[in-house]
Parts: C-alpha cells; sequence; structure tokens
C-alpha cells in the first residue's frame, strides 16, 4: 500500500492547490506557495497558495452575491444539500481519512474519527428546518401578537487550526450555511489537502455558486476576512494569544466573534478509580494524535496516598510505553509523529524546560526512531513525574505526547490547581464515586467536563464549550450555540386594523 | 401638587446620593459631584457623586465575593426574590414613577409606562428556574450520557443611558442575578434618582449582601468595569460611539459585552393605511418621550401619490400641533422636555442644520414657551417635509421632537431608504395589506419590527433586538438570549464502570 | 409505457402480499385475501392477505423482543438509519409514486407530491438527537439535581387510511422508531402495494429485524393489535365514528391513542380576495385526489356581495369543467378517479342527497367517461350552487370531488357556519387584508388554518393539527407532538453522600 | 394552643361549606351533607355538601361563559393573576397549612411542605408567556410561512384525593388558567376544607368570575363533569381502579384526560449505601405522611450479604421506633394519623393480611395510643420483615405507615422485582456508585426516579412522571406536560399575493 500511496504522493507533490470560489475552482492570483509536508515520510504532497487579498476580495463579493439568493431559499431545501454531503462524505470517507493522515500524521483511526466527527456536524445541520425556528406570542396586548424570527446575516468565515483539518471547519460551516449565510473557509496551510477533497465533495453535492468557498493561504488571507465591512463573523480556533487578537480585531469592526484558544486539561484519578479500566481512555487522552488537541489530557492528578500514585504511575508508564509510533496509515500505529519539524522543536524544547525545571523525565520519547521514517517528525510518549503545575510544563501547553504527573493531596486541592490554570477547555475526574463526580462537574472551571472519559468532546448536538482563556465570545460552536451565532433575532409586532 | 412636590425637592437638593454596596449605602470617596437637574423645573434634586475607581474595585470585590454563594443558591431560591422585588415595585409603582418624571421630564403616564416594563423583566427573570434549564441526552454511545448544564458567569455590570431610567438596567440586572451573577448598575449621571429610589426595593426585598450593588459616576466609573478582570461581561446602551468604544475595549479584556447603539427609525406609510387610526401612533412614535427613545420613529416615509401625500402631511401636521407640552407631572400634559440643557441645544443645532439642507420646516417647536416652566428645556413638535434621507437631519439621530417627512416612490424605493442608513434598531409599516405587511417583515434590515405599531418595543419575554450599527454583539437584552448571555455552557459526559 | 405497465400489472395480479415481520418477508397464516384493484383499469394488481390474530401476535412479540435492544442503540444511530432510508427513498422515488397512482388512482403529480411528504418525515425523524433532548436543572436545592429524560415505552402501531397509502403512516412510524420504539403497520388493505415497495427499502436500510413490521389485514388485525397488552400506542387515521372506537378501544385498555377522524374543510373567500390568483389552490384544494383528502376543501364560501358571489361562482365552474379526469399515470391528466367502486357510489349517493336537499347541481361530474379507461371509478368535478352549510352535503364528509358553494352575509356569519360544523381539522381564508388574516387565525376553531393557501397540510417539522371531531387525543402526529407522544419521561432527582 | 383551636373548630363545625361558582360564594343545591373530621381528634370541622348535577352544570355553564374573555386575556395579564394569588398564599402560607393539618391530619411540617409545592406550581404558572410561546418558520417555500400557536380549550376539571388538599389541585389548575381555559375543582368530600381557604385567596386575588370555580361533592358531581360535552379535560389522581374508569370514560366522551392511579414503590439499598445519613430519607419516605403518598417507600429492598441486611433491618426499626406520633398541630410529632376511620381499617386488615402471608411482623403499630387523642385514627410506625414482592403486602398499595422489608440477591433481581409488580410512579436506590445509580435510572420502569433521595417528587418545573399502572394518558401534570396538555397545537400557514 505504502507504495502505491508514494506514487500517488510524487504525483501530487507538483500540483499546486486551487480556491474554490463561486462554485469553480480558480487559480490564486498569488505566485507564492508552501509546500505540504507529510510529517511522517516529509514527502511534498503538494503546494499551497498564499492567496492574495484580491483573492480573498473576489470570494467575499461572490458570497455575499450568492447570500441573496441563498437566504431566500428554503430552510429545508438548505437542509436537503447536507443530507446530500452526508451521503458523498459517507462515500468518501476512507479516501478523505487517508489523505488527513498524509498530511496531518494523525493514525488512521484518529482520522477516521475525525472524519466522522465532521459528517455529524453535517447530519446535525440537516435538522436546521426545527434548529432555526423561531417562536412567537398571541395576545401579548389585546389585537397584538408578537413573534421572533431568525433570520441569517450575510458571509461567514472560519479560521481553523491545523490539528483537525476536515473536523473543525465543520463545528462552524455547516451551521452557518445551513442557516442561510454563505462561507469561506481558510483551511491552515499546514493540512489544505483534506479541505481540498471535501471541497470536491461540497461542490458534487451542487451547492449554489459562491454559497460555500475555499481560499487558501496564510495571515494575509485572514486579516483580508477580518477587515471587510460584508463579513459579518468569524469563526476562529488556535492558540490563545492568536484567539485573543482575532477577537479584539474582530469585534471591533463589530462583527460577531467566537475563538477558541489553547488549553492544558486536567485528568483527575481519584483513589478509588478503576486504574486498569481507565488505562485506555488515559492514554488515548494525553497520547491521541500526539497530544496535538485542544481536549488532550496534559496533567494527570493523582489524589491518594503513596501506594496508590506509585501504583498509578507504574501502569501510566507502563502503557505509554507499548504505545507503537510510527506513520499512522500503517494499521497497527498507535500514534503517529507532530504535524510539523517546528512542532516537534517546540515540544522538544518543552522537555528541555521541564527538566531544567526539576521534574523527573521518566519515560522520554525524544530519540524515538521509526524505521523507514528516519526522517519523520517523531516524538515517543513521555511522561514527566513530580510536575508541579506553576512550572512552565505544568501550566502552559505543550501539544506533544507529554504527559505531566501531579500529585494532589485531596480533592479540594485538585481543584485548585485547575482552577489557578489560566485556560478552561477540558477537565476529567476518574472515580467510581457520585459524590466526586458530582462536586467535579458542579464545581470545575471548564467548559468540557469528562467522568471517567479521557477526552470530554460534545458531540455535533451539544456546544463544544471551553472556558475562560480557551475561548473568548459568548456562543459557543457546534449545538443550540450554533444556531444563535449564525442567525439574527428579529422581534416582529403585529396589530390590525 | 407642585408646590408640595417643590418641598419636598428643595430638601433633596441638598442631598448627595449614596452607592449601595454589599447591602449598604455608603458614602463614595470621591469629593466631585454632579447636579441631577428636573429638566421642567431646572430644579436640582439631588448630586450625585462621581465615584472613584477605589469606589468601584470595592464594589467589584464585594459582588465577587457575593458571587461564590449566590451562584450556589437554588434557582427557586434566587427567582423567589424576583418575585418579592416584583410586589415592592408594585407597591412603589406611583412613587418611582414621579421620581423618574421629576429627573427626566417625561409625562408621568410615559415614566408609569416605563416602570411597567422594568417590572416586566422581573417578572420574566422569576421564571429562572425554567429558564436557565439545561439540556440532556442519553446513551450517545453504549453506556455515555452526555448532558449540557447552564453556569452563571460572575460579576456583570451595566452601562444605562439617561431616557430610561428605570428600564433600561431592568432589560439585563434581573436576568443576570436570576441566572446567578451578581451584578453593578453604574446609571446614568443625568438621572440617578429613579434607581436610588429602585435600590431601597432591592434593599427592602433582601437580596444578600454584593448580589447587586449601584455605584453611581462617569467615564471613570465605567473604565474601572471595563477594565477589571473580575468583571465577566458589560451590557451598554447608548450611542453608536460609545457603544463601539465600549464593545471594542470590553472583548479586547476577553469580556463577554452587547452593545446598543443609537438608531434612526423609519415609519412607512403605505397609501392604503388607515391614516386616522395610525395617527396617535405615529404621533406617540414621533413625539413620545419628546423623541429620546432608540425605538423612536424619526423618518416618517409617504409611499403614494400625491393627493395621499398631501392628505398624511396635513393630518401629521396637524395632530403634532394638537400635543399639549409641559411639565410632566401634569397629567394633562402629552409630552415633557428635552432631558437637559445640551440635550435641547443640540436638537436646536439639528433643525438649523435641517434649514440649511434646504428642508422645510412646517412646524416649528422652537419658540414653544411653557408657562411656570418658562426656563424649562422645552422645544415644541416640529416637522420638517421634503427632508431627502441622505441629509444629516435624515440620516442622524436627533434624540428630539423632530419628524422628517419624506416621500417614496414605491415600497422598493422605501425599503432601500432604510436599508441605506447605517442604522437598524426598528422600523414600521403603516397598511392595512397582509402582502407588504408580510414583504416588511421579511425583507427589512431591522431588529424590532412594527406592523401598525409605532413603538415595536419588544415584552420582556422577547429579545430587545437591534441590527446594524444599531447594536454590536450577538446576544440581545431581554428573552431568551438574555439567558445565554447571563450563563456559560457546561456540557459534561459521562460512563461508569 | 401503459402497456408495459399493464403486463406488469398482470404478473403482479396473481401475487399474494407478504407480511414483513423481524426482518423477514413471510407469508400470512390466513387464507383469505382481497383484491387490490387499480381505480382506473379495475385491474387486479395483487391480492392482500387478512393475516389472523396469530400473524399479528407474532409480529408484536418480535417487536417486543427488538425492542429491547433497540431502546439501548444509541440516538444517532438509530438516526443513520433514518438517512439511509430517506437515501433510498429518492432512488426510489418515481417507482414508489408509480406504484401509488396504479393502487390508489391519484394523478403521478399527486404521488409524487405524497411521497415527498412521507420522506420529509424521514429526513425530520433524522434530527432525533437534538429532538429527543432531556432536560435538567443544577442545584434544585443544594446539592440536588434534577433531571428529565425522554425514554421510548415499546411497540407502536399505526393504522391508515385508504387515501395516503405512501404518507400517513410516514406521519408516525418514523418518530415512532427513532425515537427507540419498535413498530408495527397494517396498511390499508385497499392500497397495500405501495407499503410493499417501501418496506423493500426499509429492509435495504438493515434496519434490525423486528424493529419495523408490516402486517396486512384488516379490522382482525387491527383488534388484534388494540387488545394486545405489549403494543403501547396506536396512532389511527380515518372516519370519525372509527376514530372514536379506537380512541376508546385503546384508551381502555391503558394505551396511548391519536386518532384522527374525518373532516369538512371551508374554503372562505373574502370579497377582497384576487380570484384568479386563487383559483389554482381552491382547484387542487376542492378536486385535488379527487376530493379524497381530510384537508380537501368541501365547502366554498363567498362572503360579499351579488356580484362578487356571480363572478366567483362563475369562475369556479369555469376551472373545474377545465380540469382533465382520466388515469393519473398520463402525465396530462389532472384529476384520477375515486379510490373504490363503494367510494363512487357514495359519492353518487351524497350527490343524490343534494339535489334532494334542494341544492342547486350547477356542475354534474357523474356522466363523465374517460376513453380507454371506461370502466373506472370516475366522477368529474361537480359543483352544487345554493348550499346551505346544513344540508347533509353541506355538513358531511363527501369524500370526492364535490365543490358545495355557499354565501355568507359576512366574516361572523361565516366563522359561525364554521364553528357550527362538527370538524374542525382545516380552514382557509383568501383575503388581502392583514386583518381578516389575523382575526381568521385567532378565532377559527380548525387546527390546520391556510390563508390564501388551499390546503394547509403542515410540513414535517410542525403537529399535522385537527380539532373537534377530527381528532381525538392531545398530541398531534409529525413535530415536537410525535416526540412527546413517543416517549415519555422520567424524572430523575440525585444528590450524593 | 390546642384550646383556641377547638373552639374555633367547634363553631366551624356547624359550617356547611359553600361552593364557589362564577366568582360567588354559593349554596349547593343539596340537602345532603358529610361531616368533615379531624382524624386525630374525631372533631367535626365542618360539613361538605354532596352537590347535584344542577349545581355541577351551573358551573360549567358559567365556566364556558368565562373562557370566551379569558382566553382573550394576555397570556402576562392572566400571569399577573398569578403572581397575585401566590402573594396571598404567602401571606395566609400558616392558616392554609393549620387548616391542613386539622382536616388531613399530617403534621404542620407536612402541611408547610404540601402549600409550598403548591406555591410553586403558581409560581411556575406565573412564567406562561414564556412557557406557552409557540414556533415558527420563515419561508417554508418561497413566499410561504408556518407557524404554530398554542391556543386553550376551553373548560377543564380535576378530581383530585384525599391526601393532598392543596397541592395536587394545584400541579393542574394553575396551569390550566394560566393558559387561557376555565376550570372548575371538585376536592375530595373528605378534604374540602382546605380547598375552601384557598379559594377565598383566589377570590381575593381577582380572577375574574368564571375562570375558576369549586364544586363540592363526591361520585354525583364527577359524573356530570365527566359527562359534560362542555368539560375538554380532566385531570385526576387517586386509586388505579378509578384512574382507569375516569380514564376511558374521560376519552369515550372525546376529551383530554391524565390519570394517575396507585403505587408501589421500591426504595433499594445497595451494600454501599451510608445508612446512617440515608436513615432521615428512608424514614421520610416510608412513613411520612403515615404512609398515606403516592411517592411513598413502600418495600425496602436489601441488596447485600447477612451482615449489611441485619444492620440494615436493626437501624431502620431502631429509627422506626424513635418516630414520635400524634396530632399534627403539636410541633414535636413526626407522624399524623390515618386520614380516616376507614382508612385506618384498610392498613390494619393489610396487616392482618401480611401476617397471614407469612411476613414477620417486628414492629407492630397497631396498639399506639396517642394520650388526649384516644379516638384518633393512629396507627405506629409498622415494619415486616420477611416480605416476598409477591405477597399481597409487597405488592398492593396498602396507603399507611408499613415498610415491608425485602432481600435481593443482587441489582439485577431487585430491578426484576420493580419490574413485575405493575405499578410504576417512583423509585428509589440508596449507593455511594456512580455506576449503579446510573444504571438504576436508565432502566428503572418508573416515572420518578430518586437517587438518595427518599420522595422524588418533581419540582413543579418538571412534569410529574408516573409510569405503568400508576398512569393513564401521556402528558403528565406539572412542567412542560402540563402546556402540552392545556393547550391545543394550531398551525396556520400563509402566503400572500
Amino acid at each position: 500500500m505504502a507504495q502505491v500511496t508514494k506514487t500517488t504522493d510524487r504525483k501530487a507533490a507538483v500540483q499546486v492547490l486551487k480556491n474554490y470560489v463561486n462554485g469553480e475552482w480558480v487559480e490564486s492570483k498569488s505566485t507564492q506557495t508552501l509546500d505540504v509536508v507529510n510529517p511522517a515520510t516529509t514527502e511534498v504532497l503538494g503546494r499551497v497558495p498564499l492567496s492574495t487579498r484580491a483573492d480573498v476580495e473576489e470570494a467575499i463579493r461572490y458570497a455575499a452575491e450568492a447570500y441573496e439568493e441563498w437566504r431566500e431559499t428554503p430552510p429545508l431545501t438548505r437542509a436537503r444539500y447536507m443530507f446530500t454531503l452526508k451521503s458523498l462524505m459517507e462515500d468518501h470517507f476512507e479516501e478523505v481519512s487517508q489523505i488527513l493522515t498524509k498530511e496531518h500524521g494523525k493514525t488512521l483511526d484518529e482520522a477516521r474519527g475525525e472524519v466522522r466527527r465532521a459528517i455529524e456536524c453535517v447530519e446535525h445541520a440537516a435538522g436546521i428546518p426545527t434548529l432555526m425556528m423561531g417562536y412567537n406570542s398571541e395576545t401579548i396586548a389585546p389585537g397584538l401578537d408578537e413573534e421572533c424570527i431568525l433570520q441569517p446575516l450575510g458571509v461567514f468565515c472560519c479560521l481553523p487550526p491545523s490539528n483537525f483539518p476536515s473536523m473543525i471547519p465543520y463545528w462552524f460551516m455547516p451551521y452557518g450555511v445551513a442557516c442561510g449565510n454563505t462561507y469561506i473557509i481558510k483551511p491552515s496551510s499546514e493540512v489544505p489537502m483534506t479541505q481540498n477533497k471535501m471541497f470536491e465533495l461540497i461542490d458534487e453535492a451542487g451547492f449554489p455558486p459562491g454559497v460555500i468557498n475555499l481560499v487558501n493561504g496564510s495571515k494575509e488571507v485572514s486579516d483580508a476576512l477580518l477587515e471587510s465591512k460584508d463579513v459579518k463573523g468569524v469563526s476562529f480556533v488556535g492558540s490563545t494569544p492568536v484567539a485573543r487578537y482575532v477577537y479584539s480585531k474582530a469585534t471591533a469592526g463589530g462583527k460577531r466573534a467566537q475563538c477558541q484558544g489553547g488549553a492544558k486539561n486536567f485528568l483527575l484519578v481519584m483513589p478509588d478509580a478503576l486504574i486498569d479500566s481507565m488505562m485506555p481512555a488515559i492514554m488515548n487522552s494525553v497520547y491521541g494524535c500526539a497530544g496535538q488537541r485542544c481536549l488532550a489530557g496534559a496533567n494527570v492528578v493523582a489524589v491518594g496516598d503513596d501506594a496508590f500514585y506509585e501504583q498509578l504511575k507504574r501502569k501510566l508508564v507502563e502503557s505509554a510505553k507499548k504505545l507503537k509510533t510510527g506513520y499512522g496509515l500503517d494499521e497497527t500505529v498507535q500514534m503517529g509523529p507532530l504535524r510539523s519539524k517546528q512542532a516537534k522543536e517546540k515540544v522538544l524544547s518543552y522537555i528541555e524546560t521541564g527538566i531544567k525545571e526539576g521534574a523527573e523525565l521518566i519515560l522520554d520519547g525524544r530519540n524515538l526512531k521509526v524505521p523507514g521514517y528516519e526522517n519523520g517528525y517523531f516524538i515517543g510518549p513521555t511522561v514527566f513525574d513530580k510536575v508541579n503545575p506553576k512550572m512552565k510544563i505544568g501550566s502552559e501547553e505543550i501539544f506533544g505526547p507529554v504527559m505531566c504527573l501531579i500529585r494532589a493531596k485531596n480533592f479540594d486541592d485538585a481543584l485548585k490547581m485547575i482552577h489557578e490554570n489560566p485556560y478552561g477547555n477540558a477537565a476529567s475526574i476518574f472515580t467510581q464515586s457520585g459524590k466526586w463526580a458530582r462536586e467535579f462537574k458542579h464545581r470545575v472551571q471548564a467548559g468540557d467536563v469528562g467522568i471517567n472519559i479521557g477526552i470530554a468532546a460534545p458531540v455535533a448536538f451539544f456546544p463544544f464549550s471551553g472556558w475562560k482563556d480557551s475561548f473568548f465570545g459568548d456562543l459557543h460552536g457546534q449545538g443550540f450555540d450554533a444556531i444563535n451565532f449564525f442567525t439574527d433575532r428579529k422581534v416582529v409586532i403585529e396589530r390590525w386594523f
């Protein structure tokens, strides 16, 4: 399989990706491109254009034009495009998953899981005729009726990160479009191949020209989107500093914005937790996608006595050691490489820092070599013991396969650690106790909460929450929040003579 | 009556208002005060302190402390404080209304209407146990359940304008507090007396100390609130430039913000409108509260032939002429003064501008003298004919009793005028036709739409919408929007071993 | 085309339909069958078995067994079967529509419209993960949480009539099944072929065995379903006397029941109605499906003076005359035959009655002959003038292509006529006036209301309402009502020590 | 205190209660009365008339007349009557509670708890403007809009039992009335004094005449209500056989009906339960209101080994022994008498049966004498050991202070016992385990589920659920269910030319 893939890759390597604007595949006006690199093989998979402001403005113009008719299209008709898109995504499920693995590095199973989530959002958006209903009240005064209707706003855009090339744009786009808005996606320039394929499916689904558009590129594209008067809102996912920047810039221009930032998620292991049963969840949480998830467990906090702690530590290291790291297309592989050379270097630098800060490196993934992929950006599962949550490695987002093991005296102490960290994306507890679970879910200052769950990723029907410095805005992606974000309320009061 | 009132006023004149912080009436640390002036009599009703940053920070600190217990108070218990507050407001309905008239100038009936609206928001917030419910899904995967719970965020604040001293803070506060947040109101320094009275009722209602706080003052207070890390969100109502400033400043600090700005509302009169039946609604819309409403009708657009236009114009001027302007405490008065000397001067200046722009002043309210209140800030009902919607008087918010009469060739032409104006707060149509009504409500770019209604003010159970430059944010005051604004979503996924 | 169809029909004629039970096509234990007859050609299309009580009991047993696993299947997984079924229905859209036309008689366009509605319900039910969400409240008292979860109940069944063989079972089944119940459909024995085909698609969609079952037959099957302790609820559509019987019998056994009965729908034409624009809607309402619809317009009430009345009458008769009656498979045909010989005879008898009652037969469809289909059960468009709403023809459901023209002095008088009729299924008004529309929708005692709409058929996302003697029960089919009908609420209160 | 009370009682003893019809207190046409007896003192508190069919028909006629205007009253105005009623109930809280204790026998604290619940329903119904909102969808097809509005139906009635004289009618009436219906309450003839007082408050609240009516009496009143064409729906609470009768009779007449029947609730005590902490909840569940609650714990099922069982048994008996039985007005009393002589005799008979069935009577409350109230209908806390859930005492509703102690091998075994019992009102589990709690709440076939809660009584904002033979109907009292029960859906589709 690998051989065939490589041949395909070689051919693809010369390809410069196009933009998809107004229902057509068009070349960017730009002459600048970036290489898209398979992080396991270091092969160049394609080249992504750094589109110009003019490219963006054209896309916005077409999207704004398309909006006039799209908003008048009945919700059920709009929903039916989603039904079609869902079918096409099912038909091309494996193909999209493979492209995703090649450009991002995550394992094929992880890619499949991600694409499944993207489909789920399309399925949810197919329910728009119900989701977008307004509400009304007869006779608020004699002869007066009042109703609230939900209407779309215009052109929206999404600026996703590199870690979930298929899924993250779909936390937003299907809702935005189903609500009657038109849309522009600017994929991460590191991983544009997956959306390139997915836009082929969008094209095949037959959406009217201009309804969903793709513009490849980098900061110039983003800034042009953020600065355009015709763009009514932006959905961003990335690091906290950039999330702040986008939120502030977008809102200063009067736009709506929902900006997800970084995370540092704690996994609380209570002394009554069934460690063996929980181990797969913890491993997946910390090492899944090589730790490059905003829901990744980073700090494992053991609450309990020495014996419990030692036992937990031993089992964690044992389990981590057993994980097979390699090229994601190999179905036996459990962890892929970091997304890029820079990403790997950043993680290595954090490991150095951790050592300097006095944490104890009890499993070191730095020297891992994957046979056949010696140049790949791999780091093996890594574990630090004796981490203090105030250390850099205990408080900052490493975004790599590095577990920080922390001890807490008791539940309240552990909760305090979580609350002192500036992020509030996700937090999980492992316990058999209904009492601890209730206390945790009620009190913890985090938007996505897991009880005996390692990755508390809300299904499409619920908002993907995030609190504190992990989110800027008041309406999240997915769920009912998405509907409120992508519509405005219009209140009508009427009486007749 | 007037005599007695004046005596009371004289006594009040020496009074320096206090702040209400942590359940106590406290003096501001500031030595600076502003006079609160009755705009009809020009009497000084009291003095409002320009509280210091230290005053604000103390209030925030107490509010943040109170939050810890208040958020743990069951929603039904929180609701019961609202039931009590509602009862007290009913008991003191006339008293509050009179204070409001005295400090603002609007007629007693207008004041009563406003206080009634404030009560309505309290009544609505009393339903918080239902309004704040989360949602859940069993078995999202075998053995896994998912739920979304709505939790409060912390300290919120409100920065209201001077035109609705009792009502506007209540578009927000009762919801914020009922949701489990704690709250700080900084009334407009021009009209602090009404809230002063209403906080006496809050005090009597027995809310726990720190839950609802009052800090009088001006920009320094606002800035301290906007800059505090402990303030999670702000609700602002005022002019568009300040709304932009507050939105941008609040969001740059990561806060939630909902900022209502100015308005320029169009009343479309179709040729089939029953002019006589509509006249009271149009008069109220344009001249109610002396035009100092963000929902005030400003531009009356006549759609139709010459005969229709002339007839409409004649009746508008006739009706306007008949309105009795005077001191609001006199029950026979239909229109009060402008809120302040500056407010009056601004309106006079717009009238000058209108004349210069070539509009025809067919009813001039500038020389109105109200016997006994010769120094009051009165302007009588004023009508400009032949206004072009691109003139300053046709496009900017005058905030006074000035009607601009405009002609449109047809419905589409009239709609175009509305859409070219930057504001989008409210718009009304007067017609007998179901077809025009539907076209209007479906297409018009405004958040609050009236059909044969002059002031399309949503009841508390609906959001007070506002579009375009009339609103910055994505969740409005009142209605379900308020609940989403004052809570965050927490998603919990659980499974058990 | 006709020739080929006939060949196919001949072959099908010998076919005895099977039941579909537990995922298998099985023969009924019965030896009795009824012929299924094409009402245009009088050809026998197949034979339907009159299944025995034992057949039914077996189906119930399998459905009850299948329920145990199906209710544990995650809602999203259940929804995905609906996505698949929807796709299959799209793929076989024309085939199902043709079968429907052949066995029922309605035109191909009417059949397509009906099948499209059936698909719509499947699309709606695909949103079950959101539709079926429960709700919850944290801290109803200190440390106590409360939640409501929606759970399925067990086996449900549907007893549909003969007029919409594809659509009516789908007002219920997709919701029931998506909610986690299992299901039995007993099609009308007059028109079992369409469901026979649709169950092939259900089979292909891969629902687990026993989840959706088909048992052909007549009253014995119905009674066995109504008497079974394992059947938790029944959805019935038919005549009012049978609806009463089913409602009473089902509820006496403790079951849930929703029973739709007959109708006599009024179309109110106000003097300001745009008659020419409305004519297609009125024709479709009265003569569509040859008047065999529970939403059919039956009584056209003219409100206005003589001139208006005469003009309306003339145009109605002219338009009715122009309708082409014939075999529904002919694309140029606008109206098909009655469903059966008996149905035709019943309509003829009503026409006799009308004449006897003194109404004036101004268009007589009794002697219509359709070339090539001389034995078909056709009656042409028929119009009675001078009908009194208290006559039998003015008050009872004729269920055929007979329009009763009635005059009313004014709006209130017309409304009174509607309210004196025992039925309350649908009612429409034709007017340009927003005032009359509001009065009508607010006051009329009918569940499905049309404003300038001839057939007020709610889309799947809304309940198919029906009032007075047109409905027995409290929750309707489709919409949110369906979710409440097919689930029970379970309230959980918890605290932890 | 007792002395004063008795004097008052003596005076009241001669009083024949009146009906409250059309806003007036009127005498029944009946000459028959029943004595209302204080079950602790056996004093006669008053006499209740057995109203005639003519009395009922008059009430229905007035209610039907009042409906015409009440349904046109804006929801917020209707809500404001609820705000007023709530205030009055707070003002008369102690008075109503004392009357309740005197006529029913429950302790004053139990009476207060009950009245608090009644108030809660009024508070909830005060939110009707939001609760009763309809929903809508713009552009379901080009130019077509669809909306669903919720409208009231007419006259409703309530037939409550004797165990919660104040609360049970309020599970229904406030919702029915707030929705715009008019209402008739027929209190239990055993306990009419509480409603008599509460109707004084209704009268004081100023509801328009005919909106809420009271007709005292017995079966003849019920039958007249059930047989009236003008009564659109009935809410019943009582025994299962009568619930079946009412459901069947009401629905046969085409009415809506929701009928709550009997119960036999299981309390599951898992081996990890914190017995001491749980003991108050179990005692309250079994002996609260002397066991006369449809949510009363009846069967305590111990899951676990011998040691656990013996320990639990010992503590249960110890705790039960300590309960102080006596006259409810004495604040130190923890359990009052049975409601009546017949009620006491029925419980005694069950105790006899239990002994005969071979259960072991380890605590016998039969010979209890309460000093000063020797003739009162007291039975002390009673415990049977070694109960088999198939015994009469283990399967039927005793409705008295009798605990049946049962052993189960394991969780599944215990669940099976619950499921084999025909009732499904409530069930509770006591455990520390999140796993058992989840299994229990997910699987148990009961409508009201408690986790470490003895009486799983839903707050007003949730439906009061009940499954299997404990409920007939599809919409419960309280919560959103109540809104759906007391309104019908009207769907309006409109387009304009």
